[in-house]
């Protein structure tokens, strides 16, 4: 039986964010300015773990897939081309009487003005593109307008030849791409989730096209698996086919992987079935030939593209979400009971590896403190934090998801040793300075 | 005695860039793009590379400097109180004749028009902003403008409290952020120097305002000897302060590094002592308190902010010109003469630590050569290549500047054992598959 959403949950994580250094409003001092979030120092070291264990599992560890890094900026021939001029609206109307703009599809009762409850005072909805505009050159007219890409997908599908004729990969194989994707969506909402700036993390995988459902159902068990290694539970998550109408124009087959977020199941990618649209809308634009001839069977072809497409703001939501957990403690080291946040991420999640912490600002301490962190920061994202109490410290490291804390007390200027925490247990253990790198290296590879 | 520029130097690396996958033109089938360029397989290592390396040194290996990811999209009022908006223009005339479009300060012969020659034609000069302005929101017009940022720097400022109140990081203490920007340069020029489109790795060190002029100094040293340790020659960096009237309208002091390109000494980064010059800005503009106060000291100040601004673009490219090498060799198992190009990169840098190359595509040198990316894949980025001979395969290895090359070949299926090939010497070793992490351990950490 799969879980009930928690409402509650989505305040109390929004709180710790912006507590903890995780994620700010941006232009805060300003008022704020809704449409986009800014990273704090945490929430920095989240969303690039997020994006590189991503990256590892897609391209490091696998030999069939390259990167690519294309740029935001692109000339309207591009989205001309792949029907994103003409498709990625969304349809607008405005009252009459009030004069605010509404998606239509979004109103419950077309008839009525939410804001200003008219009746009847709609006029007739408009396709309102959903593309960032702007102009490159000192002129700003027709024949300057460039695009903020709406997706990174483009990017892999314009390079197709480029890739092929360097990289001596052959199909089966795949173009993978991280980066900023904009869109100006009217209604932002649910924090990071649907933002107007927003960071992608998608795959065009380019196979044969008989075998573009074997490879849609290899990927849609991959991705699944992927979110799971790394700590979402198998209940907080789904797949979810798109009904035919659901499809995007360029889609035979989407599955949504979504996760069980404070307002129900949303989408944390789609893995599409796009089909050889891509490759023919832009060869037939461009005159470029983008196929592949396959000596082995004596054939030309035009492949098929299975493409995983996720969301790098997103997942790290769903990662902090899925982390967060209240729990009735007793008092480290008083017996007293008192209750504890904290976000029990997987070890290649969580924004710190190891937090240091010496016992005092003592300057006797400082040099073993030195001697700890030279050893584990070439290795490890570390914390390093010197003053309050070191229960209070313990509360912050937790509040952070940080596995493990390594002390540096008074004892170790006698015998080398510091002080281990396990996050989860809160156990202890101690470990001298020599073996230290041998006891975190199991736990945190 | 500095080296003299090499002029061809540049057609060549550009002509690699292409060649071997590091950089396309945007857009390429379109007739290309010239704002913006991507970056293809090798190309995207490379930059993720230099990212790493900077982001090693500024904040992983260091404990006063924490992380930032801000938003791309910011709005007016950050660049109004900035001074973005007033200042950051170029000086434009339009010249009545040909009705082009000039820099007033790139002219040579400020009455001659260079297009078609008219003389006195020009209009005044007027100020062109370099900032790209979009809308947010369905409505296009005033309210609704948001800028792309020209500099990764004000997000920042604009989050030094949060920052300050978040992190328990106290002066001086730096924050760090790597990140696209965006200028809407009149003539983007030489290849990925100066683009549209560009990425920044910038960090504002904060800092008691008595401490900017040793701190400055401090990150002067610091910077020219990041690029020395990653492998580029002295002879071909310098520290170049800049004059009075160079100086940006924040700062009281910048230095350039500059790189050796074939067009001459150019910028790699600039350090600059911005004062608090920026902090007071947002904090008039904002009405927020953006200061500073010192238990120790009991006193309030409003910090000094001295900035390494560095491109990575910019750097990943004088990281290609001056790892470009070519040399007669002979050749390798035949003893015949013959040149080959080489990217004599270090291994943090190079895209490829690793090259795995079965010697043929036959079946059983599969799992050997599998058993061997299993070994090495989770440590190190590694190509794999298991066609053509494997003299050309080592060519190509080369100009992408993998330092190591492990070829898997009949012999390995009785002696379990790899040849290990040095890119530089070209020396090969025989070593046990069993102790290869023990080898290449020591040459790529």
């Amino acid at each position: 039986m799969s879980p009930a959403p928690d409402p509650s949950l989505f305040d109390k994580v929004v709180n710790l964010c912006k507590r903890r250094g995780f994620v700010f409003p941006s232009a805060e001092i300003y008022g704020g300015f809704r449409s986009t979030y800014d990273y704090g120092p945490v929430g920095v070291l989240l969303l690039r773990n997020v994006k590189e264990a991503w990256w590892r599992s897609m391209v490091q560890l696998r030999h069939d897939i390259v990167g690519l890094d294309a740029a935001i900026l692109s000339p309207p021939a591009i989205w001309e081309a792949s029907g994103h001029l003409q498709n990625f609206t969304d349809p607008l109307v405005d009252c009459r009487n009030c004069r605010e703009r509404f998606r239509l599809d979004k109103l419950d009762d077309p008839g009525e003005c939410p804001n200003c409850h008219a009746k009847g005072s709609f006029t007739e909805a408009r396709h309102f593109n959903l593309m960032f505009k702007t102009y490159a050159g000192p002129v700003e007219g027709a024949g300057n307008e460039v695009y903020l890409r709406p997706e990174t997908a483009q990017g892999m599908f314009v390079n197709f030849k480029n890739v092929l004729e360097t990289s001596r990969k052959r199909p089966p194989f795949g173009i993978a791409q991280i980066g900023k994707s904009f869109r100006n969506e009217i209604t932002p909402s649910n924090f990071v989730f649907r933002t107007r700036e927003f960071e992608q993390m998608e795959m065009e995988y380019f196979v044969p096209p008989d075998e573009a459902d074997k490879w849609f159902d290899y990927w849609c068990d991959e991705r699944m698996q992927w979110y799971v290694d790394l700590g979402i539970p198998e209940d907080q998550l789904r797949l979810r086919p798109h009904d035919e109408e659901e499809l995007s124009h360029y889609s035979s087959a989407t599955s949504d992987v979504e996760f069980l977020f404070p307002w129900g199941w949303d989408e944390l990618e789609g893995i599409a079935n796009r089909t050889d649209y891509d490759l023919r809308q832009h060869a037939q634009a461009s005159g470029e030939t983008l196929d592949y001839f396959d000596p082995a069977l004596g054939e030309r072809y035009v492949p098929y593209v299975i493409e995983p497409a996720a969301g790098a703001t997103r997942t790290a939501m769903a990662f902090l979400m899925a982390a967060y957990d209240e729990e009735e403690v007793a008092r480290e080291g008083q017996g007293q009971g008192e209750s504890r946040t904290v976000l029990r991420f997987h070890h290649r999640i969580a924004p710190y590896q190891v937090a240091v912490l010496p016992l005092s600002k003592k300057p006797e301490l400082q040099e073993p403190a030195n001697e700890v962190l030279g050893l584990l920061q070439p290795r490890y994202t570390c914390d390093y934090d010197e003053t309050q109490a070191i229960g209070r410290r313990y509360r912050r490291q937790d509040e952070l998801g940080t596995p493990w804390c390594v002390t540096i007390d008074f004892e170790t200027l006698d015998d080398r040793a510091v002080t281990v925490r396990d996050r989860d247990s809160m156990a202890q253990d101690r470990v001298p300075i020599d073996g230290l790198l041998d006891h975190l290296e199991p736990k945190l590879s």
